[in-house]
């Protein structure tokens, strides 16, 4: 029998904040430090190694995280999700993402159909649309093949497909798979649109128009720009647009689009990459191959996720010990810092993904909480950071936890060595290096150069960003997140905290303001 | 007489933390709002407006903020320090970046020359370099045109030229003055300059290596990953590259460049974007027109930071501001969000400049402080990331100060009207509203769809992004920044937290490691 309880009700969790504190300066140093390394690690998905030795826990520590896992029963939650309970009660919606890429338990069966046959059913239409827009089969007017996909969306509708071609485009080029390249117009402000059709030719272009509601406000704006610019072409829209959409949208089953792919209200924005919203302008870019070793990747993931003891369960274990990091020793934000450029976008969309899921203050039945919820989350990729915030994250006033992303081999497999070493090392060396410089400083009579340690990290190591390693990548935060969400006992799948801009900005359109709201609509002289 | 004090020794800093906070709900509702929207509200350069009415400050407080400009001789640390004071003590160096741009006080005489005039000389120098690339009178060895132009740096040297290319490249193009491509190389991952290199023809591009020290790891490096591929190609590398750093590094006079820009000790990497650092990557991609433009505008912006009265001085009411939002408040971090998307990487050089220069936790002196400094920062643009982070700074459990920034006018001027409204409109109409939703909140007796308000906004609206407004932007963060430093009586010219790091990098490829590094070193296979 599930109990969704808070936190601070919770013995576990009071034993938690009675525990000793790990001193890491101490913890990580010398031979013990050596230990702890080999020790304090655990297989991920798809030959990831979480490590959290740097992480300020101990043998006692994580044994109160175990028993926290068990009494906010974890397991039995990530279960009753995807196995198709209400889990998004305040939408009164299921959550189903997880079946994008796998069916994890027992049949879900929603709008009268097996979901996972149904998101099965669209990834093979994509596929299938994908291969006949390579082949030449599907073309313009003038039976000229399409040479660029342009996903018009924001949000979940960006940041994460945004962030995955990002990851893949240099890999697909090195292994031939790359079909077409891909662009994205995501603002509002006429300038993106503008700048991205200024530097694309519409007349080979295929444009996603990517909304489940079919109703978001930038996104009917830039298909009317789009539409626009077409037609000032000369050419018809309809053959150029297809439309990932809910199949109850206004965009769904029109005449307006070439086809049209879909997805539902049970894969928010946020957890859509793996369903058509990542799928249709991936398989275009990279082929349904590239898309299907992705969601490959996310489901080996995803079954790691269901292992109840979290000393054996990546995702699960990063969730416990960023409640324990946020709730018990108080750290208000937290930085993710990928060691690979091709990661460039990614803490961006895992910027979405955490703070729009966990970002609450209310428990899932509306109850004003009395405690912390999810964390600001930022990040770079390394070693660009270094040169740019970690001056703060070493000698900062406030502790900063970290988690850091490297891989043992480059994508590109492309390098120099100079001075005995290769870029590759050089890159892995900083990683390894960071790890140990936050956690155990160095003490120097000029406080101006010393550092006191004590700060918090974990890495996820991989052999290389390839598909499947990245659909691991992703997955291990999704589940992350949505661990944390059970343990603060919030609804992690909606987002009511956005509506109200959205609101009064229709006001402000309508002419329809007083108070202050005029007056900043005067001064920015709308 | 200068005295350096911390911010807790100052009396007007007590009396800030016992003055009445103000109820931000109950003060931004009704005609009472618009009355503070119009009251507080300070020009800045360039036709940019500060308007503070959505912070939490009311007369009282603003009163007790000027005090506290005067108790810590914030215009009379200024002065001295455009007047060529040893205001960097860690390193005993000057700090001149004002200067780069203006000669805002006395004749400042540094390694026996006068550094204005010879910051002058060198963008002179970069002017004529410029125009003849651009003019075919540098060519590549067969005589050819230059067509691109790539940086090679990290850090300053990347982030603030990066933001501040990408802010103005679809600008020119509009205006017909875009000369160049530019990239930017920076990570020590190779997969950076090997994209790079893959979509460059190298043949006719042009590399400015840019390291003050010229001993940057990542830097050289990707040098010789370049020097490489032009080798590749049977081409010359000095012939197809120019060094931008100090005259005392080992880059300095040498063979190996086509030519050499010079910078000096007194500018920081990332205050380096008005220097030789920016302006070459700058000139040769906009023209030296356009570069002299975006440093007017900084000019402009210095001149009002002179300003003694902070109800005049928007840089410095801006850090007076954040200074109580930080330490009597107590907020941990804070947002820039910028509502165009010419400004995608804006935030991002920010985080540099803000973070690395005042995430210190010892004062000027190398004493240890017992209060906060510098907050973590981050951001995207709007509306982007509304339909992202947004959700936490709405009702997320902490409360996020924040820093929006806005345009009367889309920069490309190309729009179209939907629904009775353009892009661009709507574009304005999201960031008033984001203000008031943030300030006044919405009751809802549905908790989840309640809002609670009293979170805290300042903007800066200007007429458009061209180099004039952009130069502005840049100088009013440089100089909050930098009266923050002086608030917190930190040294925010200096960056020693980022030196144990880069050691023990050097360790792990040297072999020379023992304890938790090794296990790391061996965790990545380095």
């Amino acid at each position: 029998m599930i109990e969704w309880k808070n936190l601070d009700t919770l013995s576990s969790f009071h034993e938690l904040e009675k525990a000793e504190r790990v001193n890491l300066v101490d913890a990580m140093s010398g031979e013990k430090g050596a230990e702890r390394v080999k020790k304090y690690s655990v297989d991920g998905a798809c030959g990831f190694t979480y490590n959290y030795a740097a992480k300020a826990v101990d043998d006692r520590i994580l044994s109160i995280l175990k028993k926290l896992a068990e009494e906010a029963q974890l397991s039995e939650k990530f279960e009753d999700l995807y196995n198709g309970d209400v889990v998004n009660t305040g939408e009164k919606r299921l959550v189903l993402h997880h079946l994008t890429r796998g069916q994890l338990g027992k049949t879900v069966m929603a709008d009268g159909v097996d979901k996972r046959a149904f998101y099965l059913d669209q990834q093979k239409r994509i596929a299938d649309f994908a291969d006949k827009v390579h082949s030449g089969e599907i073309t313009n007017a003038k039976g000229e093949k399409f040479t660029t996909v342009v996903q018009i969306g924001i949000g979940g509708s960006d940041l994460g497909p945004r962030a995955m071609y990002l990851a893949l485009e240099n890999w697909a080029k090195k292994q031939g798979c790359f079909h077409m390249e891909a662009k994205f117009i995501s603002n509002v402000d006429p300038d993106d649109a503008s700048q991205v059709l200024a530097s694309t030719d519409v007349a080979h272009a295929i444009f996603i128009l990517v909304s489940k509601s079919g109703t978001t406000l930038e996104t009917l704006t830039n298909q009317a720009f789009v539409m626009d610019a077409l037609k000032k072409e000369g050419l018809d829209p309809a053959k150029h647009m297809i439309a990932v959409t809910s199949e109850t949208s206004p965009l769904a089953h029109s005449k307006d689009f070439l086809d049209a792919f879909y997805m539902d209200d049970y894969i928010g924005g946020r957890y859509s990459s793996t369903s058509a919203v990542g799928g249709a302008v991936l398989s275009l870019a990279f082929g349904p191959d590239v898309f299907a070793r992705f969601l490959k990747g996310a489901a080996e993931e995803d079954e790691k996720s269901k292992e109840k003891d979290p000393l054996k369960n990546p995702a699960m274990l990063d969730a416990l010990i960023g409640v324990y990091e946020r709730n018990v020793l108080g750290y208000p934000s937290t930085a993710v810092l990928p060691y690979s450029q091709a990661l460039i976008r990614f803490p961006a969309h895992l910027q979405q993904l955490d703070m729009e899921s966990n970002g609450k203050s209310v428990n899932r039945f509306g109850e004003r909480l009395s405690y912390v919820t999810g964390p600001v989350l930022f990040g770079e990729p390394g070693t660009n950071g270094q040169h740019s915030f970690y001056q703060l994250l070493h000698q900062g006033t406030n502790i900063v936890p970290l988690q850091f992303v490297g891989f043992k081999k480059s994508q590109l497999q492309n390098d120099v060595e100079i001075q005995g070493s290769t870029s590759q090392q050089k890159l892995c060396a900083n990683v390894a290096a960071q790890i140990v410089a936050f956690a155990c400083g160095k003490k120097d009579e000029n406080t101006n150069k010393n550092f006191e340690g004590n700060r918090p990290s974990s890495i996820l190591v991989g052999e290389e960003v390839n598909p499947e390693t990245l659909g691991a990548l992703l997955a291990h935060f999704e589940n992350k997140v949505m661990f944390q969400g059970f343990l603060w006992n919030v609804n992690s799948f909606d987002q009511e905290g956005v509506q109200l801009g959205k609101t009064l900005a229709k006001k402000v359109l309508a002419g329809d303001t007083d108070g202050a709201l005029s007056e900043y609509a005067k001064l920015l002289e709308i």
